[in-house]
Order: structure tokens, then C-alpha cells, then sequence
């Protein structure tokens, strides 16, 4: 059998020596801090500097009082957490130190184990140790990012359930049975002389199905991880006076408890951004539009394009107040160029409530007296697929894993089409490895140090 | 004996019953964030939403790894530290859940302990309570807030002793040896129609005078307390162009790895803010100087003497380039009315060598070649008495410390004035009590709402 499970090159060839050290938590003042030690001599250089106990012979998971000091002087009077290998976070022996959470301590503190022997940690570099010690997969790792990143319920369902590994035990059992064929059709290689068949072509055609099945759910899911991860952009769209402004502040001020859920985020930025039922919208700024007068004009059109093209959906609003035919007229004129993402909102129906006999397929609102709104938010949420979400499906939302998931799914393709065309063995032994190793680079079967530090350099310190 | 421990009222009266909760680490995103409860329902809070494990039957100062429920829902995987009442910072039942470093989660997971009958803690509540419990004394309670602001060195030293008890310690053993010394004459007043003397007056009279100088001591100590804790104002003062901006410079270039030790603090504030040494020196900006030319105009004068005396120590930098007759001529006028802290600095010695044979009693430096800048710094590190730190001296810092021991200072002075003229013993112990009570507020033997209020209100959340 020449097909092996691949391990990373990283994993073989550097084998973690030296004990990394870092701040955990937030940086700046709260009541405390948390530095964290990781490697061979985490316990020991952490036991030099604290007299009170000897931490050495302390069991896993206990957490110890006394003084961190230097020479004679105290530094602080701290908490220490022991983890001992292979029992935590990176699978190696890990302490955590609890200090007052004053910044000239956490960095005496940080300096005095720099001083014992630790080196400071880089970026993502305990969680690149918890991968390489093979206790989280690559996509967890990555998961771990996204999950300290998410600020949305939805962001965070969908980041949380990848770290538990839903998706990558997925991918993992459907590579395993394409690792069996492909070795039974290795073997067939060995015989060639003999024309066997070790592999059974129907059935392996089943699982090719099968894996082709799961990888285009996944694929599909990533138009929803996406939009979960990065807001839904939205353009709101109309002449001026039409009451756009009015309807972002009526739409934050029905949601502002939520809103405030996510203090940490800059006020500008929560001023355009909406967490509606758990999923972020992004209201793109379309001040540009709010000068031109004319819509019909073909500049003002063209750059109402431009901002309704980079959107998920456009509101188109409409002043019930004013003459409808011209606005109404802008508006097909722009649904026929977008499709189906436009909707025409008509405003201001308290100044004219006998609108809504008039027109079809429109909402009617009052930004102003906050009526209507709820049909829009639903309209809002009917362009995401929720209900991916509420069945607890798994969701892609990384990018890196959605190119790999193509290229693994074409190469699946392929396959089946090499299969159905009865290629020989070899060129189906080849095509196989090929899918395999992009499934493989998901999880981090398949990684390069390039690939890591490219995953890793997007994470926090500490982390 | 009449004369008892007196408690504090709110020890007494308020027996705290109900379980806080808060975020103890930094706001913000980090790799982890930490959430603590305290209180009888600490560890059965956080048991309902964390099924993995029993933690009303582990032990105390133990470590689980979990994942936090709602319902069906998981909110994240942390670790929970459990502390059982009194081995905990608070004296109660203690959980800190530290989970992955998100705003969102940490809302979230707080949110769901207060669903769950937990309350959120206020400033300096859980330091509250481990006062209220006897773990510590005031003035240490305090102490954890100055150690967490503490951004210097000698900051750091002065709250990490006050937190140890230092200083409460002393005040302990000289405020029962006086109790003691009450209780007697307080005796004697029961016996008082057979006129005997149960307390040798010789004896007391040595106590009274060993704590007059105790007391004084720790009130002469807030000069250095005072400003290590806030900072020494430094003014640099001189005619345009002499090289005031250049000297900052220079000194911020010289002392830059120390003052990038404490990163956090705003940019904003370091450029005029030093740590030489471990002592903070805040320059004062003297901007509004430097377009006045004419020094010798009586408002400009004023407005450097305004500045001037603000600032502890008072740089007058000359150029030796130009004339110097004018020049130290203004500096004498203004050492004249602002005597010892005015120093005489010349710069620009590197453009004029032999200045040094012509004048005395100067600073010689050049601001741009970085020269003489030792000489400078020793000078300023002279105004401030380093020999109490490091001595390893008690220092006070706290002006509420410093108020009580004035007033006890004062008591004292006053008892032993009555005691060698021989007053009654009703009226002596009458000034004793008085004594007692002022030297009870600062450990906080002796304390009332208000003062707590006031006190733990000035603490971050969480601590």
C-alpha cells in the first residue's frame, strides 16, 4: 500500500523545544491579568520565580497563592495554574499565571520569565502547538481565531461548531474510506500483471457520490458562512429627503439592547452595523447618492449601481409623500439590472395611507413613526438562509476552506468521470491522491510552514 | 473595660448573601477573558450551565474543563477554577470561568449567570467583600487599586507593600498597645473614689511619645508617597530656541526602552511623561513660554512663575551660545522667588566648550549630543528621598491615610500634652478614644457606608 495517511512537514520536522510566554488576556488595566507559560520548562521557570510552593511535585489542573519574586523584591502576589502535558490547551505543560492586572506588572512579569529562559510567544503560536501536538485539527485552529473574532450569535454558532470539529469529523471519515479505495486500487497496481480487481468499481463509485454530495452541501453552505462572518451588506438606495437616514436610526433604535450587546466594537463602526435576530448587516453608505438630485440620470444611476452591486440586497426607497410614477419608474429600472436582491420600501405612508391600494409588491413603511418595520427586518432575514442555522448544519465560512473544498470537489468530479470512463487504474490512483490532498490541507493533514504562518499571523498574541 | 475593638458598622449589620459576577479582565478581545463569581451560590451558578462535571464536590483551588450550556445550546468551552469559602480572594465561595476571549461571549456567559440569580458585581465589590470578610484591611483594599494603576516602578513597590499590610501591620500593634493602655485608665475611672493608678503614666507616657514619632514619620513619608504615586511635576523653562523640546527629546530617547515598558498608557502621555529609575516625572508643558521673548517683562515672568510653581523642580535652561549675562540674570531673579528647586541648566556646551571655567553651580549640558544628561537626571532623581524606597520603608501614598494619621498625630500631640499637665483620667481617656478612633479609620477597624462608597466606587469592575 503506497498511499500513507500524510502528516504535515512541520509537524515532522520541528519539534517544539523552547517554553513560549505571553500575555492571554486583553491588553490594558482590569483587575487582572493572565500570562501564560507553554513548553518543557513552563513549570520549572514559573517555580523559580515562585518561592511559595513546589510546583513541580503540584498535581495537573491546581491552582496555587504566593508571590512571584525576583531576587528579594515581591513583584506581585499572584494565582498560578498548573497543566501538566498532555493535559492542556497546547498539549504540552502549561501554567497560567493570575496577576493584578496592572500593565507595568504584566510586563515585569513577562520580562522575568523572558529573563528564566521563555521566549515570547508570536502570534496564534500556542494554538499552532495545540495543532501540532495534535489536539485541535487545522480548520479548529482556525475556528479558534473565528471564534474569538465573532461578534454575532451567528458568527459565533457557526465559528463554535467548527472548533468542536463537526466539520472536520465530516471531512475526516469520508477521507478515511477514500484513503481504503485508494489503497485497494494501489494494490491492484502491485498485481497489474494479473488484471484483479480489488476494488469494487460500483461501490467506490457510491462513496465518490457520496463524498461529492457532502462536499457540494459544503461548498453551497459557504454563500451563508460568509455573509454569517462578514455582515450582509446592504445598500439603502433612494432620492434625497426620501428618509434613508431616518430609517437606519428607527432600525438601531428598535435593536439598540442588541446592538449594545456588542460594546468592544468602535462606535463608528456599530453606527452602519445592525445584528438583527443574531445576524450582522453592514449598511453600506450611500451618502455619495444622497447629492444627486436625478436618479435618472446616468451618472447618478451608474454610481447607485456601483453601491447596489457590492450589496447583498438594495432597499429601494420611495416617498409616498411625492409623485410615485418617476420613482417608481428608477426603481424597475434598477430591479431590472439587479434582480431579485432590490426591494422597493415605500416611506412615509403616514402622510398618505391610501398608498397601499395603489402599488403591489412593495413594502410600506413610516421610518418616522417606526411602522412596517418588522416586515422589512423579515425581508431582510429571508436573504439568508437561517434555517441552515437553526437545523444545526454544518456551516463553511473560511475561505481558505471553501478553495480547498472546490478544488477537492472537482477533483472528486473527475474522478467519478475517469471511473464512468473506465480510465486505467494508475490515472485513478492519481486522481484520487490529488482529492485527497487538497481534503487533506482542510484539516492540516496536508500543510506547509508557509500555510501555517500564514493561518497563525492572523491571530492574537497570547493565543 | 469599658474601651472595646470597636468593628466596623457595616461588618456588622450587612451580612452579604447574594452571588456577584463580572468581567475581572481587561475589556476588549484577548485570547481569553476571565469571568469571576463570588458569593454562597458561586459554585451551584455556574454548576447548572456546566455539566461536565460535579463542582460542588471538587475540591477547592481545582481546574475543569467544560463546555457552558443554555439549554441545548453551547456557548463556549472554558476552563472553571473553584475556590471555596475562606481559602478565596473575597473570603466566599469563588468561580472564575475563563473562557475564549470574545465580547460576545463574554456577554453572553455573563448574561447567563445573571439569568441564572447572579448579580452584577459593582466597582470594587468583590475587594469589598474580602475586607467586609477579614481577609484584608482597608488600607490594603486599597492598595489593590493603587497596584493595579501603578505604571512605575516605585508605584509599584509603594502599593505592592501598603497590599501586604506593611504599613496596617504597624498601625495594629501601636493602636492595641494604646488600647491597652485605655482599658487601665479606663479601670481606673471604675475604682475612681479610691484614687489608685493601674496605668504607669512613666510608661505611657514612652508609648504616646513612640507613637508621636511613628505617626510622624508615616506622615512625613506622603511627600515621597505622593509624588511617586502621582507623579513629579518637572517645568523646563527658558527662552525660545534654548533647546527646552530637544532636552525632552534627548531624555525620552535615553530613557525609551524604560518608558515602552509601560505600553498601555497613552502615546499621548509618554511624550511628556518619564520613568527615570523607577520614579515618574511629569513634564509640564511650558509652550505658552516659549513666544514670550522678552523674559525679563513682568507678565512673563508671571506666567513662568505660575507654571513654576506648579512643578516641583524647576530646569531653567540657558544657551550658551548667546549672552549669558541676561539669561542667568532672569534665572537668579526667578531661583529668588522660587528658591532650592530651581535649577540652572546650560545647554548647547557642545557650541561653546570653555563656558564651563566662567560659570558655578550650574548643569552643563548638550541636549543634542546627549551630553551631561547623567549629571541632569541624578539631579532630579535628588528631589525625591529614594532612600525610603529603598530602605524598603513604609510610604504612605493615600491622601485619606495621610488626613486620618494628621488627625491622629494631632490627637496624640494633644494627649501627651494633657498628661504631663496632669488632666483628669475621664479626660484622658477621652483623648485616647478620640486618638484610637482616627488611627481605626485607616485599617478600617472604624468605617461607615459612606466612606466604603466612596472608597471601593474608585475600583474598576471586577476587582
Amino acid at each position: 500500500m503506497k498511499v500513507k495517511k500524510q502528516k504535515s512537514l512541520t509537524y515532522l520536522c520541528l519539534m517544539v523545544e523552547d517554553t513560549i510566554c505571553a500575555l492571554a488576556t486583553a491588553t490594558g488595566v482590569g483587575a487582572i491579568s493572565v500570562i501564560r507559560l507553554s513548553g518543557p520548562k513552563a513549570i520549572p521557570i514559573c517555580n523559580e520565580v515562585f518561592p511559595s510552593k513546589n510546583l513541580c511535585e503540584e498535581a495537573s489542573h491546581t491552582v496555587h497563592f504566593g508571590s512571584i519574586r525576583n531576587a528579594n523584591n515581591i513583584l506581585d502576589e499572584v494565582l498560578v495554574t498548573i497543566f501538566k502535558n498532555p493535559h492542556s490547551y497546547t498539549g504540552e505543560d502549561v501554567v497560567e499565571v493570575s496577576c493584578h492586572g496592572s500593565v507595568y506588572i504584566q510586563n515585569k512579569l513577562i520580562q522575568l520569565f523572558l529573563s528564566r529562559g521563555a521566549r515570547m510567544a508570536k502570534a496564534g503560536e500556542f494554538t499552532l502547538r495545540a495543532f501540532r501536538n495534535g489536539k485541535i485539527d487545522l480548520s479548529q485552529a482556525e475556528a479558534v481565531a473565528d471564534l474569538i473574532a465573532s461578534d454575532s450569535k451567528a458568527a459565533h454558532q457557526v465559528a463554535l461548531q467548527q472548533m468542536r470539529g463537526g466539520f472536520s469529523n465530516e471531512l475526516k471519515e469520508l477521507r478515511e474510506e477514500l484513503i481504503n479505495f485508494a489503497s485497494l486500487i494501489e494494490l491492484e497496481l502491485d498485481f497489474s500483471e494479473e488484471d484483479v480487481e480489488f476494488a469494487d468499481r460500483a461501490k467506490f463509485n457510491k462513496l465518490l457520490e457520496k463524498i461529492k454530495a457532502a462536499l457540494k452541501r459544503l461548498v453551497d453552505s459557504f454563500i451563508v458562512g460568509n455573509v454569517i462572518k462578514n455582515g450582509i451588506p446592504v445598500a439603502i438606495l433612494g432620492e434625497p429627503n426620501v428618509g434613508k437616514s431616518t430609517l437606519i436610526n428607527a432600525l438601531l433604535n428598535e435593536e439598540i439592547a442588541i446592538v449594545s450587546d456588542v460594546a468592544g466594537t468602535t462606535r463608528d463602526t456599530i453606527e452602519d452595523d445592525l445584528i438583527i435576530e443574531g445576524i450582522h448587516f453592514r449598511f453600506i453608505d450611500t451618502a455619495g447618492l444622497r447629492e444627486t438630485s436625478d436618479m435618472i440620470e446616468s451618472i447618478g444611476i451608474q454610481k447607485a449601481l456601483e453601491k447596489a452591486q457590492k450589496a447583498q440586497v438594495v432597499l429601494y426607497l420611495v416617498d409616498a409623500s411625492k409623485d410615485l410614477s418617476k420613482q417608481l419608474q428608477d426603481a424597475e429600472e434598477l430591479k431590472g439590472k439587479l434582480a431579485k436582491k432590490l426591494v422597493i420600501v415605500v416611506n412615509k405612508i403616514d402622510q398618505k395611507p391610501t398608498i397601499k391600494e395603489q402599488i403591489k409588491d412593495v413594502l410600506f413603511i413610516s421610518a418616522k413613526q417606526k411602522k412596517g418595520l418588522d416586515a422589512l427586518t423579515d425581508t431582510l432575514l429571508s436573504f439568508v438562509n437561517t434555517g441552515a442555522l437553526s437545523n444545526n448544519q454544518t456551516i463553511v465560512s473560511n475561505s481558505r476552506h471553501v478553495d480547498a473544498l472546490n478544488k477537492s470537489l472537482n477533483q472528486i468530479i473527475k474522478t467519478i468521470e475517469g471511473l464512468n470512463s473506465g480510465i486505467s487504474g494508475d490515472f485513478l490512483a492519481m486522481d484520487i491522491r490529488q482529492a485527497l490532498y487538497y481534503l487533506g490541507e482542510i484539516t492540516g493533514e496536508i500543510s506547509s510552514d508557509d500555510l501555517l504562518d500564514n493561518i497563525f499571523s492572523n491571530f492574537c498574541i497570547g493565543k
